[in-house]
């Protein structure tokens, strides 16, 4: 990766593993992050805090913004709803919170202008999850277009660009380059559901296992 | 207008002359509105209570979407700022609050996804205040693009329309729809001060003061 001359960036962290692995990426790039964590109404507070601490130890500026959605419509925000056992291919699960990450774009754009920071980094990934519509590589690009139309920044001249580097990559190949990068593994949360161990059965704790599984490494949490 | 089957809208509302004529030329165009409606932290909350007022006048469905935004980059979040008097040609005011329509445009989709609604009305106009890049045609033919490109509707076969009724017209020629209309001028609030009268000295009082006083028309908020 070539290195930047202004290296700020935003990193969109959930205390996932790929948003974790992109954190750590940008800073080993010699990037300077700002974190930006969402309390949206998710299901559990488990992941805002696993992105906090993973923000601290790093000793990184970070921002939790809060945002009222006073609907659903997902699995991921209604604890009325079941979370799914099974995804089919091509099949758009119920834990898809409808235009969720277009809004955190969004607000990763509003700080971008604020801050006058050029990068933000997205942990979206197209190959082993592609059932998601807006972490696709085509999504990506026309995001990208469509802030540099609709900001002060973008009809000055100055550009805002959207980097997501796991976006062509399995998940054992991203859990490759997490043990790489020295993540935290025992520090991330992907489970959907908030208990004290990850449920094992939600579709990212087994799209989670396979990544480990395929990359012949433990995952710190099942242990 | 064609009249279309699907009725449903999704109406953005501030509260302000531009975005009420909107919702009212919605109605008019036999549209059942959800009023949208942003409490984001902005300097005064008299353009909620307005905005409010107006989606109960017409006996519609409204939601008030909170936001906290930990940073501010805009005369109308700081308070700390002082609103500029007058803004020069070509120039972004200081009141541009960084991609803060882009954010709003991106909830509406959320809410249009959850309740299966096509259409997003949006009051934004190019032609009397251009300074704002997220006003412009152009940004708004970018901003369908990317959205029908990254939710579950859009690669659905679906489609997200967003409509901007004023883009076009001039402050005199919306002051004139909107007495045709019949939206109800003295609950609107245009002013970026939330005294008890408009300041009389803000460039969005200004550019009202000229767009009745072109229309010929008196506005009852300064009687």
């Amino acid at each position: 990766m070539q290195v930047m001359k202004d290296k700020k960036c935003i990193v969109l962290l959930s205390g996932g593993l790929d948003s974790t692995t992109t954190l750590y990426y940008a800073v080993k790039n010699g990037y300077k992050p700002i974190c930006l964590i969402f309390d949206y109404g998710q299901r559990h507070k488990k992941e805002i805090n696993s992105a906090i601490k993973i923000a601290n130890l790093l000793g990184l500026k970070y921002f939790v913004v809060k945002i009222s959605l006073p609907w659903k419509g997902s699995s991921l925000l209604d604890k009325k709803m079941r979370i799914p056992r099974y995804v089919r291919k091509r099949q758009i699960p119920s834990t898809y919170v409808p235009a969720r990450n277009i809004i955190f774009l969004s607000i990763a754009t509003s700080l971008a202008e604020v801050y006058k920071v050029q990068y933000i980094f997205y942990g979206a990934n197209q190959v082993d999850f592609s059932g998601y519509p807006d972490c696709r590589k085509e999504f990506i690009k026309s995001f990208e277009k469509m802030i540099n139309k609709g900001t002060k920044v973008g009809v000055k001249g100055g550009k805002v660009t959207v980097v997501a580097p796991l976006i062509n990559m399995t998940k054992s190949e991203i859990v490759k380059l997490a043990v790489k990068l020295g993540v935290p593994l025992e520090y991330t949360w992907s489970c959907y559901r908030g208990g004290r161990k990850p449920c094992g059965i939600c579709p990212t704790c087994k799209l989670r296992y396979k990544g480990f599984k395929e990359a012949g490494i433990n995952d710190p949490l099942l242990v």
